[in-house]
């Protein structure tokens, strides 16, 4: 399914549309199938708003059926590996298939807590999150009433839905599902960039190890060949950008103390919007540094 | 012991002089013994030198003496009990008597192939040093030829020597034997000093935990009513300075973004001159944060 | 009368105390004369409280006179030399007895417009004014109903009161007029208090020329050996302080550009509060410097 | 003459491209007539350095009927209006062209003083300097010996050459002769660019008023729409950037101080690379700012 392109989607049969479009929204072929007569779309945006508004629309008990069809996060079928192609890639995306005994045991008891109360699996567009958001997703939700979160579930599966369009189909035009997480390095102690710095992007749990996302080194211009996080959302979690600066500046002969004042600088920070841009340089001498929240 | 004059040593008999001061060198109050006869001291700098000028005269045979009578770090003294009170306090503030099994093994390993290569237990004045900074001593000087280790080892000797002593004799002049570790978090959304910022100083080890080292919250002033360090050498060691930035904008009511761009602040940097004063400042706002050393 | 100590005012008699403080409101010693039975006073705080209830209560012909008899800012009396002690200082210090030609001509207009509305000279502390400042003043304060202005008047004249006493009468307590300008320099190249930095503290304005308030170098500490503005109210005004940064690194032996990126580095800033404690820091390298309103 | 293509000059007859390109070294055609019939050139930088090669190969005869070809700076044939238009233009952007007396008389004092030495007209590439920075090298340059001069003013000859070249063909390659002075405004209280603050760039100068080179508005992303210098050598000049970032925070809603403790901000520097790219940011809240040179 992956890389079908907008013009041949326009064109081809009514059937190869909906086994094309179909897993969009989890085994609910009906919501292509629902919008096939309207082609041709001018675009993503116009393919990715027939298909969700035919999901708003479709009436309480379809609705609910198509949440009913979700699986559970790190559930049984992950387990069984009986999950759709789409949804595992996405609960892997967030590590959901590496919890530890404690998470995996949370995991299950609010689940439970959670199908009991509202009568369907707790969905969450994963792919926007970090595993430590995720349980604090499940946990506050749990506090909602039932007309609430089945209005906020369903957000969650159109926001799937506009991902999986966006992974999926080629267009002209992108959805706007994609952040970024960039950074740049200056050296102010000779007023260029700081180039051969190498870097890890970590995101951190308060639950326990956190991960490694991305590493290398700083190019020519201080910056990274390619961002940490681009062309997908940046999901919510705490990080640490860290950076190998005392090797940096080891490396170009300066004279520092022993053990350096600075070796490893972390930036620790916080995502809280998937879809934006957010740029964290680090300004720094041996001495001293400084980072924002950039663009 | 603790606690004696100056002019109380300089007034006392011979004996009570020698019982006083003869465990400022380890084992060895022949030191104590040969100034005895130059008091009055017009200063605890002159007592120092008086003391240490002793040893580094005293001739190889005695000098290597008083090299064998100190403990083995964290060794069989240590372990059955038998250190004098100043090395067990000495021992400890290191945190030589919290070692885990590897650390325990790799240090009497090193241990063991210094006494043989070098004939007299590794000695270092530990207050000056973190655990990791020990351990990177020991295996630095093992490298050493033998008049060099020779030297270095009597130098250490001097240095737990002069600590001793502005441990032990009150008097109106101090050894530059401290340093200071102080810290100043401003709020430049503001432009006021932060109060109430919470902050835990942590020695970070390579090799397995950290340690947390002081904790409080900042005063009206932005600042720390006592330094996190100060009254001793700041032990050569990486550490974290971390800062809940977050609930401090929070609790001024400021709108952050949910979680907030920043929380928990880190800010690692090493200390390499224990005598030395370090100002380690953090200034602020809600999504930015520079520091530097400062003064 | 200067330097008269709170114990003397307390234990002389009535003629001389009124003598000695006659002068504090303007041509007025029946505020004196009133406040003589209540002595002893504990404090400056409650001599300056006696004097600035009994203007407050005079009723409004006897504050009438007090404002009649100020004389104008920068006028007849000036030129003629026939301010008082005081009053001369005083205008002096925010540069009115070197306005220029447009500067003197807009005063007097403003000043003649002002006794035509309200019937009484302006009045201001002009201590906590720089000279732009005081023509805001002016230019604000012609448009506020005579009641308000009447109010606003008496304010200024207890404000003069109070540094009048704060310069005259030594006590134990201080009364809360007087205002800090303190700076500091961090060279994070070397990580150390930058000393010998030349610097220079302006007063700008937007209406002519600015004005040196201080110049000097730093310290071994960064520091200033006392800041550049002290132990009086920091008039409001605009300012930059000027360093001499590109020199400082040089003389180093730091490699420059030529010409140096920085060279003299101007820190602009405006004063709000006379009374407030503004710490103006230069953290800088040769390609980089930031400062904030510290404390 | 302006934009005639490569390909153009490569195709038309050795008269015209004579005609085309005879002005790029000053009343000199012989440079272009000694080049035609090494046509085609491939690309901007092959014509430039045959042009440029048969300057440095031409002899001491015909160098120095080069030099002595060029009009004085400011010299009488700018007053009498016979300066050919390439040098007009080039005088007009260093300012030359707005001196005060004093500066005219110094530049004409000097200007004698070189010729009587050196037997030719002081020749600078005055697109790479700002007023100052020209007065500073024709003092400069007027200790060296004849040797080192007669070298340097060609070097700057060759320089004049490239930018004609640089002005006046259109090729798909650049000559290496364009600076770049660009900035960005961060607002670290509410974490994202500074949309609209206004902006000016001057060049400062020691010996009389600076000049305004450029002014606008931050955009959308915190940036100028077009860098305040680009396309150009960035002349060695110190400058200010000078930021309305009172207004932009007053704009935006944020209570401020009276007056703002920050207003306008200065950023002085000067610039010692022309053909560099500087990026001079501020990151700024309304009680803080800092600015290094990026990149």
């Amino acid at each position: 399914m992956s890389g079908t392109s907008l013009d041949a989607l326009n064109a081809m049969t009514a059937a190869d549309f909906v086994a094309a479009l179909g897993a969009i929204y989890e085994h609910s072929p009906w919501v292509a199938e629902a919008v096939v007569a309207r082609r041709p779309f001018a675009s993503l945006a116009a393919l990715h708003e027939a298909m969700s508004d035919t999901v708003r629309a479709a009436g309480d008990a379809r609705q609910r059926a198509l949440l009913v069809a979700h699986p559970d996060l790190a559930g049984k079928a992950a387990r069984a590996g009986t999950l759709t192609a789409d949804s595992k890639l996405e609960q892997g995306s967030a590590g959901l298939d590496r919890l530890n005994d404690d998470e995996f045991d949370t995991i299950h008891r609010l689940n439970g807590a959670y199908a009991v109360k509202f009568g369907f699996p707790f969905i969450v567009c994963v792919r926007r999150h970090g595993k430590d958001s995720i349980f604090r997703q499940l946990e506050r939700r749990l506090g909602n009433d039932p007309a609430q979160e089945f209005a906020t579930a369903l957000d969650e599966v159109v926001r799937i839905g506009a991902l999986r369009l966006d992974a999926h189909v080629r267009a002209p035009d992108k959805l706007p599902v994609q952040g970024r997480l960039s950074t740049h390095v200056l050296d102010t102690q000779a007023g260029r960039p700081a180039q051969g710095v190498a870097f890890e992007l970590h995101e951190l749990s308060a639950h326990g190890e956190g991960r490694l996302v991305a590493r290398g080194a700083t190019n020519a211009d201080g910056r990274t060949d390619t961002p940490p996080i681009a062309g997908r959302p940046v999901p919510i979690a705490t990080y640490e950008l860290r950076f190998a600066i005392g090797a940096y500046f080891k490396a170009r002969g300066v004279a520092l103390a022993d053990p350096p004042f600075l070796d490893i600088v972390p930036l620790r920070f916080a995502i809280a919007e998937p879809e934006g841009h957010y740029h964290v340089p680090l300004v720094a001498t041996p001495w001293s540094f400084s980072t924002y929240r950039g663009s």
